[in-house]
């Protein structure tokens, strides 16, 4: 892991850009602490680090300044300035296709636009991990959070170090993540947009339901795809502070 | 409003027991301070405060002792001490019949069962919140929570000084509600216990869905009933405070 660049912001946090191989990320901790900060990844949505970089930052600073997490996100396989993957490049063209002429957007579609993502992504987020975890400042357990649902199931169900998990309903769930939600069991909090153009409701609630979780909250909020209430950025700190801490 | 007896508590919580008329109830606020308090309302569960009263204490005392506000809660109709009501105890005995036996809980027996109950308990929050809001260390905005959740739709709907409400989605709703709940346009919060036993899921979806709020969330967890988890309190309290303060 090589720090590229590092900023430090008046609200006490330390911003450090980072390369590992071929993935670039970003870092924020608190600029002194005595003891290490837990830590929690965001996986960010496939849209570039450097288009999402305002929205993580907010949130990652908040996460940090105001309850002493330590916070890290990295850009996902074929997004961003990463190399294309030509399987996911194809997917999203069917599928814009599909949209475009109003035919339903089918399983394979779904599974050839999600699938490659997972497969690539819970790795690289698992040694992301061995380096994060590997600095004197950070420290287990470790929480998660993200925009791609299939990503976090996955890495949830796979990866002892996860401990919470905070992940947000959307669409285009392959069938066979219905039977990993059963084998993850770690708490959950399940973000829902309950008016979400492009998401199906009555599969989003029935993926909450299928989690083998003990302690899983639905928090289903008004408004699409993007209009998450401001509101939810503390209920999710609180959420880690509960099982992190 | 009479003031019956007082308790003073070390975590610096004023506790006034007090009857109106026919209503007898519990006030809770800060001890000293310096500006007046937003109310909460507590509806109780018709169970009789005598019984209900440790849970309630705990929760009015968090809000006052941790957050500031000024809690109250009063006897429903026809529970704890107070005169029965005939056609109560028949709707009562109706469902009890009706479950015994394994026959289908119908519409008339859930109208009989909460509409008089409404119609009753009503103008008595609104007589209460009258004495309440003369108390000079008692201001608006006023929040709203209780388990009968019809209570919660008609108050919500039909009295101006309800802010925002906190609600328990639970069994025995009748239609009327869900029409009911279309005039409801203060903030929510909807609490979903998913696996209650006696309650219809789809139903308390649905009726989730018909209050007319721009903002509403719900919150879905594990477990029956009695399951709420504690960290529920937490976030009760934050909904208010974002919403009275």
């Amino acid at each position: 892991m090589h720090v590229t660049s590092e900023q430090r912001f008046d609200d006490g946090v330390l911003e450090r850009e980072f390369s590992l191989g071929e993935i670039t990320g970003f870092l924020w901790t608190p600029e002194s602490t005595s003891t290490p900060a837990p830590l929690i990844l965001i996986s960010p949505p496939p849209l570039g680090l450097g288009k999402m970089y305002p929205r993580l930052a907010g949130r990652a600073r908040y996460y940090v300044a105001d309850y002493g997490f330590a916070v890290a996100t990295a850009e996902l396989p074929g997004s961003g300035d990463r190399p294309r993957l030509a399987v996911l490049d194809q997917a999203r063209a069917d599928l814009r296709r599909a949209m475009e002429v109003g035919e339903p957007v089918t399983g394979k579609i779904v599974d050839a636009l999600i699938l490659p993502l997972v497969e690539k992504a819970v790795p690289e987020w698992q040694a992301t991990l061995d380096a994060l975890l590997a600095l004197p400042e950070i420290c287990g357990p470790v929480g998660y959070e993200g925009g791609i649902i299939s990503i976090g199931v996955r890495l949830a169900a796979v990866e002892p170090r996860i401990a919470a998990a905070g992940l947000f309903a959307g669409s285009f769930v392959p069938t066979v993540m219905f039977e990993e939600a059963r084998e993850v069991t770690v708490p959950l909090q399940v973000l829902l947009q309950w008016d979400d153009e492009g998401n199906d409701r009555q599969a989003a609630l029935a993926l909450f339901d299928a989690f083998g979780s003990k302690e899983k909250t639905l928090h289903a909020n008004m408004g699409g795809h993007t209009g998450v209430p401001e509101y939810e950025l503390d209920a999710g700190a609180r959420f880690f502070a509960r099982h992190l801490k």
